[in-house]
């Protein structure tokens, strides 16, 4: 229990977190060191859990968060333990676990166990839930034990949070008084909206924001600033319950950095193309540069089923403008909860877009040079290895395979860089 | 066989062609006439095929096309025509038949006869095929053979055919100094440059343009003037012999315009996320609006075996600049020839990057909004109804029912949607 952070060490010198970094990012670790400590990078870290080590911000590769967790519906811990691993092996940066059913500690204790990357947490579910299962409601849970719970994560090593402290009890009444067309979709923001006007009190995340920061500080794990009221369909993207949270937000991470305590801002959601980057460069601008971290967004509502690709196609969007931390989206959003295979799916759709940004903003350029020469040399072991998911590309060439061993069936062998390179470089037969 | 064309008409007045697309655009007939008269949209229509009219271009919808046809390696009439109708089902506007095995005069027609939309060729392929059939290689190709190949295909029907007509002996000779990291990867643009090389002389295509002028005017076909230098590869974005092929290119788009022929640009490839804006910029600026058909653009090259998902991200964002066509990818692009759930798969992500483009520029705004009421009334079947693919969703549904029939296994019980309506909309139980 270090009553210093990384934050606070970050201003005094370089520890070993940011010199890690640094080394995975190619960036000198002084550069890392600055934005650390004046919150613009944020290394999620609880050394009780002693994660991989991720720093997401400023001119850092853009990272990916997979979200696995039971639901009232569908329990089963080893499936979700199932769901880190592949998450891993695709390349998920973070995982964070929802879980709403079963034994939410024992499932919390197990991911954080099997999990090498830092682990976040909504510790506002289990302490509603736990409210509802003790025969009251969700809004019956005590401010007290809201904390608790949090203080139980914080000990059992979660390394960052989603707390919904932006969702303020004035903005809850000005959108009774106007409506939006789909009203909330983030679970934590329903929770919280359904407390605040069954008590009629403020939020407590936001009326006891220094309480928070005191367990955050004591436990020096990451704020994830979660939106409440992120927009749930296109037609209400950007209004202004989500600017209003955003706007709470921003001096939340203010005070969090006064307080030593590392923060990252939570952003929609769903977002049509045209508002992608207002959105990105408007949280950057009143967050002062603090980490932005996106759930997809997706860029239309009629895409069910395939809303890992139009997440896809707003994440990359997101990320070229400077989004820093991608929250996937699996093939089931929308629809239900998803299996091992959606999550597998989710990564890698976020995977591609979190590389095309990174491709765009200068970094990652070295793999498609050598992805280009390989398929020059028309060297499919070499391409296969330089892939994202090297199984499925193997599995398609192999189940509509090529009569020269050299091409593919599509062309087979009226191959254009074989006859391109025979006749304009003189090379080949 | 009429000596007049379509964009000679619309310089007289409206035609049926012109105010069906109208209609089915929403916009005003005299509108589209101009546009068409000008050459800022195409409406490609082959009277001896007959098929269902699509605008292409300036404030249109954004269309979709699907690849298919066989190789030398994979020869299934029926399973095209399947690819037809799968292609069909979930909403390609146009297909390309580009089937280089078999016997290919028998491909081509049974799938004009199956295709109700628009059906496009790429005459080369079988001017060069034949010839290498014939005991001779595709480099001892006639060039009276090609233009017979390409009149045999109008007056089967074909309403738009692929030339690469820009690729010039001149940017040849350069690109052989001066070599790219990947080289050539259209099939087309290949067959000519080796045709080049070996004749050591001008691309037949080029140098005969104003005789294809006159058969495309006899028949009233659309060209689509090909892309045989796009770069294959990130490393070769935007590179000089790309740009070249589109500064002769947009020469031929006002010849084509003198002589009234309907004609479109088609574009890369592959492009980096930064580099869309410019291509499509400048696309639009030197061939004066032109209607610009893209294929993807897939923005990674590490992503194959979900090209449909990179391409996705490339086709969303270059139609919202500006692209008026997106050529799908399906996920066995650089791998194998595409199944039919292939081509299901890469129909439906090319939908969702039209849509998302078009939504971002205000058109389908409406099906968005009855998207959000339907998710905030819980009203599945009605949600089911809006979506690209009612029955994937289904499926996903129905593979892990909910307990709670009007939520999903996502949140169960703890649905926010439910829980808002409740607390803050005074709505539900």
């Amino acid at each position: 229990m270090a009553m210093s952070t990384l934050m606070i060490e970050a201003r005094h010198g370089i520890t070993d977190e940011i010199r890690e970094v640094a080394r995975a990012e190619g960036i000198d670790a002084d550069i890392i060191r600055r934005r650390v400590a004046a919150g613009r990078i944020v290394i999620p870290h609880n050394s009780i859990h002693n994660p991989r080590l991720v720093g997401i911000g400023e001119e850092l590769r853009v990272k990916i968060n997979a979200n696995i967790g039971t639901s009232p519906d569908h329990i089963d811990i080893n499936e979700e333990l199932e769901k880190v691993k592949i998450a891993d092996k695709y390349g998920a940066d973070t995982i964070m676990d929802l879980s709403i059913g079963g034994n939410l500690d024992e499932i919390r204790r197990k991911i954080l166990a099997e999990a090498k990357m830092p682990v976040g947490t909504v510790p506002v579910y289990q302490a509603g839930i736990d409210s509802a299962r003790k025969g009251t409601a969700i809004v019956d849970m005590s401010e007290d034990y809201l904390f608790k719970v949090i203080e139980k994560h914080a000990r059992d090593g979660v390394d960052f949070m989603t707390v919904h402290c932006g969702v303020t009890y004035d903005t809850v009444k000005r959108m009774k008084k106007h409506p939006r067309t789909l009203g909330v979709v983030s679970r934590g923001g329903a929770f919280l909206i359904a407390w605040m006007l069954h008590n009629d009190a403020e939020n407590p995340l936001y009326k006891n924001f220094d309480y928070l920061l005191e367990i955050a500080r004591e436990y020096d794990f990451t704020l994830s600033l979660g939106d409440g009221l992120r927009p749930g369909a296109i037609a209400d993207a950007t209004d202004y319950a989500q600017l209003s949270e955003l706007f709470r937000i921003s001096e939340l991470v203010r005070r969090a950095r006064e307080a030593g305590v590392q923060a990252m801002v939570e952003g929609p959601g769903h977002v049509p193309l045209h508002m992608i980057e207002t959105n990105v460069r408007l949280e950057k601008s009143v967050c002062d540069g603090a980490p932005f971290y996106v759930l997809g967004p997706v860029v239309t509502d009629i895409g069910a089923g395939y809303d890992h690709i139009t997440a896809a196609i707003g994440g990359a969007l997101a990320a070229y403008y400077g989004a820093d931390f991608l929250c996937y989206v699996t093939p089931a959003e929308h629809l239900a909860l998803p299996t091992v295979e959606d999550v597998k799916i989710g990564v890698i759709a976020a995977k591609i877009a979190a590389h095309s940004a990174d491709v765009a903003r200068g970094k990652g350029v070295d793999i498609e040079l050598e992805m280009a020469r390989a398929r020059r040399d028309l060297d499919w072991k070499k391409m296969f290895s330089l892939l994202i998911d090297e199984e499925k590309a193997r599995m398609y060439r192999a189940k509509r395979a090529p009569t020269w061993e050299d091409t593919c069936s599509m062309c087979g062998e009226h191959c254009a860089i074989k006859i391109v390179k025979r006749y304009l470089y003189g090379e080949g037969d």
